[in-house]
C-alpha cells in the first residue's frame, strides 16, 4: 500500500468495495519497464485498467497503446494519445470495429487467421499488420494459448500473401501467458519467432518488428523476478538471434504497469464455521469472483489480504464473495490463513488489484453495483 | 424461439448482443409451476433476471420474492410487491442491508451460520427465520453446495437459540442446486430435513415451513424432466414424510421461470482455423464469459445455438467471446458442431439465456458494453 493510498483510506473510509489506487506507481512502473527495456516502445494494454486518469499519465509519458476494441481505441484518443501510437491487439475485430479504427487514423492491426487478414485488407487497406504466433504459455499463472496464435506454418503463409493483399507485412507478436513469473519463457518463444523472422526475410517479405506481448507480473502472494530480469533475458535472446541487425520491439505489459499501484478495500459480512468444530472457517467479503476478482478463478491469481487483525492469532479459512452463486468462492483449496478475531464488519485490503478487476466487474449481479473506484 | 421474439428479430435486427425476452413465456412459466405444485408459495428468485418488466409481470400473478441483496428487495418493492411477499434469501448479508430490508417491512430472513443469526436477532428483531441446511447437489449443471448450508446438528442447536434470541423460528431450506435435472435430488433432500423437522418440532420449536430452493431446469441441448414430473416427486416425498400434517411449502424458482422465455442474439466476429488441415473450427462470437454467458464456466450450461445456415453440412467447432482473455471460451471440450458455411458476420441466436445472463455482464471488459436487453 502506498502512503497517498493509506492516508486516502485513514481520512476517507469510503463505501466498500472501492478500489483505491495510486497513479504516481503506475509512472514509476512505466519508468521501471522503460528502463529494463530501453529499446523497446511500450504499448500499455488497455484492458488491463482503462481509467482516464491512467491513460493521461501514460500519454504525458510518450506511452503507446494496445487496444483490445474500437471502444479502448477511443478511450485512448479521449484521454490524448495520437491515433499513430496505438495498436489494436485484438485478433478478434469486427469489421465495423476495424473500418472506425482506420478511419480514425489507428494504422497498426494484429491478426492469426486467414479470415482476419482478409477482413484488414478490406476495411484497413495499407496498415501495417502483425501475425501472432502460438507459444507455450508454461509458467504463467492466466495462460492464453489455446485460443490465440496461429502456427510457424500457417503464420509465414498468410504473412507471405499480406503484401499481396495490399498490406504492409509489419511484424510478428507473441504472447508467453499473464502473469508469467519465468523469464526462460520470453527466451523460448524468442527462439521459435526468430527463426520465422528470419525464413521470412529471406523470401523477401520486409519484416521489421517483433511484438513480444506482455505477461510480465506482479508481486501478489509469492515473490517474482524483477523486471530487469526480464529485460535482461529478452535482450540476451534477442541479441543471440539477430546479432546486431535487431528489429524494432514492441512490448505490451498491462498487470505489471497497473497492478500493484492499486487495492480493493473490502468488508467481512460473514464469518461462519459449517460446524462448531470445524477448524476453517469461512469468511465471506463484499466482494468476489462477479465483482471484479474474476481472476480468482480456479484459484490462478492468489492476492495477498490485510485486516486489522494482524499479528494476532491465526487460522485456515476459504475464502467466498457476497453472492448466492456456488461458484462465487475465492480460495478454498489454497492455504489462506486469517486472524482468528476476525469478524462481520471489519475492513479488510487486498492487495495489487490495480489490474483487472474494475472492468471485470459485473453490472449488477444479485442486485450488486460494480466496485467504485478512485484514482490518487 | 416464441413468435414475439421472431418477429422483433426480423422486424428490428437489432445491434448485437442483445437479450430478447418474451415475458408472456415468464407467466405461462409461473402458471406451469403453479398448476405443478398448488400447496407452494413461489417466491422468484430475483437474481435470476431483475428485470422491471417480469417483476410488474409476476406482481399481477401474485407471485412471492426471493432477494439476494438488499438492491434486489428495493427492485421488488418498485416493482409494486408487499415488503410481505419479500423473503431475503441470501445466507450472507451486510448489518447495513438487514437493518434497511427490517425497515422497510421485510420479515423473513435466511441464515446458515451463528453470526448471522445474531446479526438477524440484532437487527431484525421478531423477523421470522429459516435455516438452510446442506444436502447432495449431484444431478445438478451449477451445483451450489459447498459455499451454503449448515449441519443438521448446527442447524439443530442454531434453531432452538432463535426464539430465545427474540427470533421467529418458523422454518428451514435446502437447495439442490441450480439446473436440477433429477427428481430424487429433491426426494432424498426432503427426507433429510423432514426428519430435523420433526425432531425440532418434539422438542418444542414452532416450525412451520419448508423451504424447497430452486434448482428447476430450463430445456437446453438436453431434454430434462417437466415440472410436472418435480411437482409429483415433491409431492409425493412431502406426503411420505409429513402425511395429512403438511407445513407450508415454499419454492424459488429463477431460471425455470425465465430461461426459456429469452435468447440472446449475437454476431459471428471470426472464424479461424489453427491450421489449414485442422478440422476444428474456432468460432468467435461477439458475448463471450464476460459477457454475459458466465454459466458456460467449466462448459457447465449448455446453451442451443441456431445459425442462418442451419440444416447444411456441419462440423465440429471450439466456440469463444471476443475478448483477449484466454479464459473467455465457452465450448472447446463439449462436442459443439456448427454449420461449414458459418462466416464472420452472420447472426446467430443463443436460446434459453433468459436467466443468469444479463447481470452477470461485466461493466466493460476489453471496453466492450454490456449486452442490450429487449422485454417483449
Amino acid at each position: 500500500m502506498t502512503p497517498k493510498i493509506a492516508r486516502f483510506l485513514a481520512q476517507h473510509q469510503p463505501a466498500t468495495p472501492c478500489l483505491v489506487l495510486d497513479v504516481d506507481r503506475v509512472e514509476e512502473n512505466f519508468r521501471a519497464l522503460r528502463n529494463a527495456l530501453p529499446l523497446a516502445r511500450i504499448y500499455y494494454a488497455v484492458k488491463a485498467n482503462p481509467a482516464p486518469q491512467i491513460l493521461q499519465r501514460l500519454v504525458g509519458l510518450s506511452s503507446h497503446f494496445d487496444a483490445a476494441s474500437i471502444e479502448e481505441v477511443t478511450a485512448c484518443l479521449d484521454a490524448g494519445a495520437r491515433p499513430e501510437a496505438i495498436s489494436f491487439g485484438n485478433t478478434i475485430k469486427k469489421v465495423s470495429a476495424i473500418r472506425q479504427a482506420h478511419e480514425r487514423g489507428v494504422g497498426l492491426f494484429a491478426f492469426d487467421s486467414r479470415e482476419e487478414l482478409e477482413k484488414l485488407a478490406a476495411h484497413a487497406p495499407g496498415s501495417r499488420v502483425y501475425c501472432r504466433i502460438r507459444v507455450e504459455n508454461a509458467g504463467a499463472d492466466w495462460p492464453l494459448s489455446r485460443k490465440f496464435g496461429t502456427t510457424i506454418e500457417s503464420a509465414k503463409e498468410l504473412m507471405t500473401e499480406a503484401a499481396t493483399l495490399g498490406l504492409d507485412p509489419y511484424g510478428l507478436s507473441f504472447h508467453v501467458g499473464s502473469q508469467q513469473t519465468t523469464t526462460q519463457a520470453y527466451e523460448a518463444a524468442i527462439g521459435k519467432v526468430a527463426m520465422l523472422f528470419t525464413d521470412l526475410t529471406e523470401a523477401g517479405v520486409n519484416l521489421r518488428m517483433i511484438n513480444l506481448g506482455g505477461g510480465f507480473p506482479t508481486r501478489y502472494r509469492d515473490e517474482v523476478p524483477g523486471i530487469d530480469q526480464f529485460g535482461n533475458a529478452i535482450m540476451r535472446a534477442m541479441t543471440e538471434h539477430f546479432g546486431n541487425a535487431l528489429p524494432e520491439m514492441l512490448v505490451e505489459p498491462g498487470r505489471f504497469i497497473v497492478g500493484d499501484a492499486g487495492l480493493v478495500a473490502a468488508e467481512v459480512v460473514l464469518v461462519s464455521r459449517r460446524d462448531r468444530n470445524d477448524p476453517v472457517r469461512w469468511v465471506y467479503l463484499d466482494i468476489g469472483r462477479f465483482g471484479g476478482l474474476a481472476e480468482t478463478e480456479g484459484e490462478s491469481i492468489k492476492y495477498r489480504i490485510t485486516t486489522p487483525h494482524d499479528g494476532t492469532r491465526m487460522g485456515p479459512v476459504a475464502i467466498a464473495g457476497p453472492t448466492c452463486d456456488g461458484a462465487d468462492i475465492l480460495y478454498e483449496k489454497t492455504n489462506y490463513r486469517l486472524p482468528l478475531a476476525l469478524k462481520s464488519g471489519d475492513r479488510v485490503e487486498l492487495l495489487s488489484t490495480g489490474a483487472y478487476v474494475s472492468t471485470y466487474a459485473s453490472t449488477k449481479f444479485n442486485g450488486f453495483a460494480p466496485l467504485a473506484e478512485y484514482y490518487l
